[in-house]
């Protein structure tokens, strides 16, 4: 029960800090046969990966997926798909100096508490670096997804107060290009500009600002989801809610649907031939917390990175006022590079009830 | 994984329809010792029971429980407690008009599609009746919360685009008299005062409306949650999207967090004698996913209930346009009664990570 | 994690003292559409009733089962199947002379160790009565089974010294029949008569006596199990030790195996159309931790009852010499009620297994 | 569900199959400030490391492990622990001339039938090889049970028909010193002789030979089990029936409890200053599923391993007949190598009961 695993079926366990030897995940649970395309998984923890642009923080790490098992001339075999990603710039002199005081806004002080010991080195377990290894799981779970025609896509939908446009048009593979195209992976291109240009004045601050995250489902069958406690979007909202930084999920008519009057928030059903489809989707996609094959879409929000390039006040392990310096190095906006973690989570997340589905019925 | 479980160490199982003979639970994993107050569970329950003011569905159910097991001369005996309410007031009759049906925003459609086989008595499984349940469970945990000083608080802060001020006052019964001083469980006379008289006009319209709960958590104990999946936000975002109509969650600074820089929204740790403090509170009280023993506070959206008093146009189960009639009782909004779940599902979820850190270090 | 909960995705929780309100079950993960047979569940419940003959405990209870959730119109609907048996004749203070002494080989002094309160009344959670609510699941389970041509028999196998002869032939249902035939549930008619002969003097000397049950499984697909932990046979051994008074399981080959040497041991494949069969079965059926297709076979030791007619030395809770008398009611030899209760966990087993193997491969 | 994971709270997942890169293991849930004794680890790993002797496989590899995450200064940080240990002696070409043949007694065929696909090299997954990333996790575990006092040994009891006495003596450390004394690791000097002669005659003549291995407990604290399905003793069972080839589990009075009457079966409870104790212990130290206090005991019988030297007939993949060679290395006897396994399954599911149970009261 120590938090380390996600998923029921589908089922992600992962292990390493950003300070040590490697960070890694078992994915048990995947389907035999499925083709694993070692090249895919490595390209979309490129789109994660440290230092990749201006607006990214500069620790080098080439982040190079290994696969340890489960795989037997390129497809899967049932068993558990091991994989490791070495550690190779832990410069952990870079936070000798912060060995005793507690960083604000940071886990330093309640790991601490919890565990009554401290690897102060980057944070630990508590760094972001872990998601790593949940990208790379949640390649596999696309693959998954893509075999069965489920395509999942996410983009950077605001920066700061910059809103980027709702997504428009049905095409994933144009909608990934034009995000692919910008280093701040907004799918809208003149939004885009504005928000590098911000994040950049932002970083040359010495500070950080958050941002969120929209992410869409397309062609997700009907009947994923499973009543009462794991939602679809239950699932979705703590797949999200788990990952560093996020303080907030919505999904469909999300916040503004408090707002909102039932007559104007239902979404009629129309007739037509073959799967049901809604006039509007407030919903979501989601109706009792299973998928009505309409598109899912929801909003995860981030707040701004915790470590910044100024002095702050603090206390140390003995309770005594401190500084912390603001040194290390540290990325002015996380949701560039969160943007495939965004993806990989509900990826996880939709292949897990995709299996889960297959016993609904007789 | 069927979904009709929720936690890890005080694990409840939920089952019943709303027009079966009774829906019930069973906690596992109450340690023993504890004090059981039947009243206070029942007093829990009333609170959720319908038909309670002009403003709730007029549906008569006392919901009256009864403890069938694991408890001994009042007090629990560590094995499963299960709570039963049978069904009162089922009048299945009011919905044999849409038996064949798909009613717009309600689980009817995707039910049918998962399971091939639907319970149209008003819901089945998917109606919010459901939550009764929990509110027992949850009474429960509160009972174990409070033997460790925990207090959990939660009240109606929007209905549509009404906001209450934030809560001010450390005093959890003063807040608590203050909100069942009012049927529409707001903490805000003044604001109460508006909302009941909004919500009544939108009944009139044979409409609904959708709103907001807030929740804080005093006294929390630091150290619960788990790094990385089960964050202690992450366990309480989807305890309450598991709740029906809600369709977003925040926990300290929220969205209004992605706009704010790390500069302002960092917590600066003050010196203190004993347990630290923060300047602010942008964390909501959790850090890496921890409790830091700050308050603990979060937000619920909640859509608008989607069964209204219109005629409504739908489809049939053959795809093939309908009318669906405006019958039936509801409620005009759902916030006043969700109080109470939201109260319970945030008290399962502290509880079971209460009983969880116990074995976080040696 | 407190233990009354089995099954991963045919999933039971069971509740309920021997002298509290009622005992039951919550049977989550059902698929839908299973047609739901009430009269079947009681039956299988008659059989491990008390008060059935003069070999067993003559404590009167009907055990008549109340579903109160999960179907409709016949058939299951995919939500949790509720199961509710009343405690009728609960005489309690048959065990009021017993309140304070720790009656030896019975859980008193653990349970009273372990959670610091005691339910004296007749053993509370530790009852065997539990098993009740086991067989009614377990009656599901073999729905679910039949529904797949998969077939469960367990007979008496060995009472005391007196062992059967190994089951012949392939027909279930005569197989049943000659059983069903004698109050010891042995499907060799001159064993059983040896056995009741025995089990009956047993009684007349206020003493009990152990005994062993066999089970088969027929028609098992291929595939079920799985690797690693969750062999088959593995979460077969648990089911059965799980099962009050059970102190071995074995399968296949078992205790005698470890006798022999590899090349008599093993089960020659054989040139076949279609499945494979093999020309011994001393693997039982399973293979690696999966089923082969061949019967798969398993015996299970059950120790003499505790209960004994006889004044006993023991001990009280404050570690002072007491002796405890005689009385209450009690089965002279369990194995005749456990038969039904050994094919009610080997069903279940087998109905999780059978819906976990679906997502085995693509 | 895949069946890769054990544990509850002290918790490990596998990964690895014999002819690949590495093999390893993630323990999630171990207590932080256990000091982490990597040379113990290994110690252990050496005991289960094949090549050891005459009567082992000739397979080479060195199992060394290494710690990739988890561990800061040598102590335990809480969160996961992942240990590696590299495949040395993959020699995959042993087996080419096996890949489309099912090996009669293994996992060959059902694995190929559940997964529509076969790593044919050396058994994959189901490999014993395997059980090496049990011992790595299953050393720590020893470390934590240490901690709190408890010591868990294991010994060959019989090999084939040659039977070793019963243990006498509570000196675990002497115990130990006899066992490691002879490579047949039986702690009776006298018969590990005569069972190394034996083990030695069946290897020549190309044969393998089951066996049993025995395991006791000291000092296990009462109150450890789970009532009803998580039975102490039935966790144990299904931890021992996990291990490759075990075929029966029993403990306490095992299989000779069921021909013994209750009264010569009660555990009588002796007046007693302090914890109590019984006059006679088939209860195996666990009484309705929890540790009395009591020395804990239990037998595991293990069928010979399949490999064997002589040519076999079987069938291939499209159900022809087939010879297989006796070719390859492979164990004469496993149960040697196996004690290992035995203390380090018993010590997960003690280390995870011992964390379960610090919530079972307030």
């Amino acid at each position: 029960m120590a938090g380390n695993t996600f998923g029921q079926l589908f089922r992600i366990t992962t292990f390493g800090e950003s300070h040590g030897v490697a960070i890694g995940v078992i994915l048990d649970g995947c389907p035999a046969q499925l083709p694993i395309d070692l090249e895919f998984i490595q390209s979309e923890l490129d789109k994660r990966r440290p230092g990749q642009s201006k607006i990214t923080t500069q620790r080098k790490e080439s982040d190079t997926v290994q696969i340890l098992s489960g795989t037997f001339e390129g497809k899967s075999t049932g068993t558990p798909i091991a994989m490791l990603i070495p550690n190779e710039d832990q410069r952990s002199k870079d936070y000798s100096h912060n060995t005793d005081v507690y960083r604000p806004s940071h886990a330093d002080y309640t790991y601490d508490a919890k565990y009554g010991i401290r690897d102060h080195r980057g944070g630990g377990r508590s760094s972001a670096r872990e998601t790593a290894a949940r990208v790379a799981a949640g390649a596999i779970a696309k693959l998954l997804l893509k075999h069965h025609g489920i395509e999942v896509f996410a983009h950077v939908s605001a920066v700061g107060k910059i809103d980027a446009p709702n997504l428009e048009g049905d095409n994933i593979a144009e909608l990934l290009a034009t995000r692919e195209d910008n280093i701040v992976r907004c799918a809208d291109p003149a939004t885009a500009h504005q928000m590098i240009e911000f994040i950049d004045s932002v970083r040359k601050d010495g500070d950080t600002v958050g941002g969120k995250v929209s992410c869409i489902v397309k062609n997700c069958p009907v009947g994923l989801g499973d009543p009462v406690f794991d939602k679809l979007h239950a699932d979705l909202g703590k797949a999200m809610l788990s990952i560093n930084a996020v303080h907030g999920f919505e999904y469909g008519s999300g916040f503004g649907g408090s707002e909102m009057r039932g007559s104007e928030h239902n979404d009629i059903f129309l007739a037509n031939e073959g799967q049901p489809k809604t006039l509007t989707n407030f919903s979501g996609g989601i109706q009792g917390g299973i998928s009505n094959g309409m598109e899912i879409n929801f909003t995860v929000a981030f707040k701004p990175v915790a470590t910044i390039m100024h002095n702050q006040q603090t206390i140390n392990a003995a309770g005594e006022a401190a500084e912390i310096k603001g040194k290390g190095r540290h990325d002015p906006c996380v949701v560039p590079r969160a943007v495939v973690i965004v993806e990989a989570m509900a990826a996880l997340v939709l292949a897990d009830h995709l299996l889960r589905n297959k016993t609904s019925k007789l």
